[in-house]
């Protein structure tokens, strides 16, 4: 009887209609956050408890039937999408009365929209490209770091003074840093501390070049081996290399010449 | 006789001098629009009205010409340019006296600059690339606004109360989000809400750091399909394959050694 | 006698030890140019004086031993770069004393160290490369015009009664634009129109767009070219196509089969 | 027994552990640095002290052996990372009371992070590519540094009287022109000039128009270099080229039509 129960809700699981209601839920779940945002009226208040409440169950009934359906349960919660899943389900069971918690509560249910990315199936091939990039610029980023990090401890030991909000320490100093980085009325530090060190804007330039060729490595990097790859899987579609057919040809060569003698 | 004026207007649209004639009017209309914006002395106002009937008619001539020579009638409103064509004609011969329209009636004769982009064969090229161009994207587009939402979301949960202009509702945080993309002020932002929650910073750095990810994705993408399009029509010269040759010679090899046997 | 003194002076001319001379003269007159816009004591007010004349009769002796060097005087003068120093000499030449024109005088000088770009062989590469590039971005950058001339009608119909001094006519307003589109504090002047007209964030966000996307355009558009070049140029090694390859295999397989019969 | 102790010492330098725990020092000593930019309990201030000593010393200890185990000692100082390495641990063993020079004491300790680049060899890598592009970029950048010079020359004499804070002398122009460049601000400056030249603005946007380019010139001659690079390395796989491939064709029907013959 369990395995009859289990063909069917597989059989639900990939059926069109039920993925676009899932799709459906999480659009209409989506929309009751943004709406929450504005004032609403009572009666639009009392609605959304109620459509909450919906919305929460069918999260739950769906989460079943895809760990139901599922052959292998203990790699079901191997997948990092189902365990978001299901925290977000469970989370959003709790009853929260406390304002505190009522915020958190809140801020769960704004993470149901992320589901989208893990549902549409060509979000999931994107997510997975922008994951795959990552350990690829991992020195770059650390790189960066290490540069933010001996600016910010140089900024922070010569600035500190001078303006303690910026450079009191080296954690500000790396959102000072970042802030220069993004452009974002960078003169004005500049400027401030120029009235002490006048030569100051050396370490402002030197940051700003090092971020930026370090920046427009990454870039390069990124796209150098986007198409690599694309070389690469066009190699995999079995064309010979040009070695290959200078093989083949001195093969005919060979045969041509032997016979010759 | 209908056949007669057909064909002749048919010759008269594809007369190089014809075009040319187009090209000025709209020139013509583009320098009209921008004098207008000008403090004029009234003898100008009163030429530019002289000069706005002369465009509306001899555009209406144009349309008409182009509906006329066309064989069929039917395709003809199905080519968004001809439809928009006619629209901003239609518009302009409407006669308005109400202030409130007379803005309407402007801006609709600014769009006959837009006829421009329809008239210049390479400005259509350069536009049909960027429709196409515009699919392929829509993924990423899609991801970016899932971002928006979910950001916009938290943001007008969380600093609502600290600053309601700029986080008052899901839409006005959208905005200050796009804001916060372009770098401007954005440190301002932040600041302001740092004081409140020290550790806010950690929502504009995650933020400025997703959306510029997805941002180099969406270029990066359409720098690959631009060059795979180049390879695919690169390709369509009829060029052989590498395997295509491989397979020729192998076909040269069997018939020497089959001789030799 | 003339012949001999021509052929003395290309001689010169093509010294390496009269180049460096020439480029080291350009830098002195770089580094002089430099020098007056600190506040000089008058003794070396008086040495710049002596300075500039050497230099002067320096580039006019240049300019004489090219023009006479030179095999064909009616060429001379249609390259760039000959008319453009000989300007700039006698301009120079000319003895000015009034205040206004001594402005002039210095700026005409300033455009001496741009003799560098002509006299250094690898910065004329470069700066030919980026006159060829021009042409091809010409409908990119038309059609960025019309944007802009579109929306600056736009904006100055509407908005020309919030802040003239931003959108008074349409020359202002496309420098606005400008402003906007280097997103240098564009929100304040979004939030201004947004108190008249909440819906005008429309406007701005469509403008952004817009431009970013043609930018891109013609980012890609440089890159796409420069690539082709690359490619085009490798061809041009007198590298055989695979379709001639193919071609040749098949007639040796003509030759074997002819045979066989 | 010396060659002894030279065999020991190497066999502990290429020690994996021992790399490891000179890497995991040179992060102690990052930490430190960054922990004493805050405001610390006195216990903590002389914990740092004895710190400090043990970190010096371990680094004296490692470049000894390193020096001691290094084959040629010669070569040893030719190599840049060498030199910095040992200058650092010279300059942390002098010891300094002088407020003034415990500043620059400070500041040489903060170096020691960068001593994470030459130990871990996937930056070293990078820091090698980041070098070889810059020669290639030479020329760019001087062309960049004419245009500065030019504009900075110009806007001194046109513009010292309107604000000597931001066009006093050249050196302070070019710092201006930077910051028009990141356009931090950059219209504040224009309007301010344009009260008094009102066409001033064609200095802004010729300025930004220039290196703008020159800039996107620089970006896309990395791209080619890197994409030409990863060509040659392609081909220094010992592929053949098409043209032997036909020279070997035609060998072979030279074959044929010589036996036919």
């Amino acid at each position: 009887m369990y395995e009859n129960l289990k063909i069917k809700l597989n059989s639900l699981k990939n059926n069109k209609a039920f993925e676009f209601t899932v799709v459906a839920v999480i659009i209409i779940s989506a929309l009751e956050i943004g709406a929450k945002t504005f004032n609403l009226p009572d009666s639009a208040i009392s609605a959304t408890y109620i459509l909450d409440s919906f919305i929460t169950l069918f999260f739950l009934f769906e989460i079943s039937v895809r760990f139901i359906a599922d052959d292998d349960k203990k790699q079901f919660f191997k997948k990092g999408w189902n365990v978001f899943d299901t925290l977000v389900v469970a989370i959003s069971l709790i009853p929260i009365d406390d304002s505190e918690m009522a915020l958190l509560a809140r801020l769960v249910r704004v993470f149901r929209v992320l589901r989208m990315v893990s549902v549409v199936p060509e979000l999931r091939v994107l997510r997975n490209s922008l994951i795959k990039a990552l350990p690829q610029l991992g020195y770059v980023v650390l790189l960066m770091f290490i540069i933010f990090y001996i600016y910010a401890a140089v900024g922070s030991f010569i600035f500190k003074d001078i303006n303690p909000t910026l450079w009191g320490d080296i954690a500000i100093s790396m959102l000072t840093l970042f802030r220069i980085m993004t452009f974002e009325d960078w003169t004005d530090i500049q400027y401030e501390t120029m009235e002490v060190y006048p030569l100051s804007w050396i370490f402002y330039l030197t940051f700003i070049f090092f971020t930026a060729f370090a920046f427009l490595n990454m870039v390069i990097g990124i796209v150098v081996n986007v198409m690599e790859e694309e070389h690469r899987s066009a190699k995999a579609e079995k064309e010979p290399t040009l070695k290959e057919l200078q093989d083949e040809l001195r093969e005919i060569k060979a045969l041509l010449e032997q016979r010759d003698s």
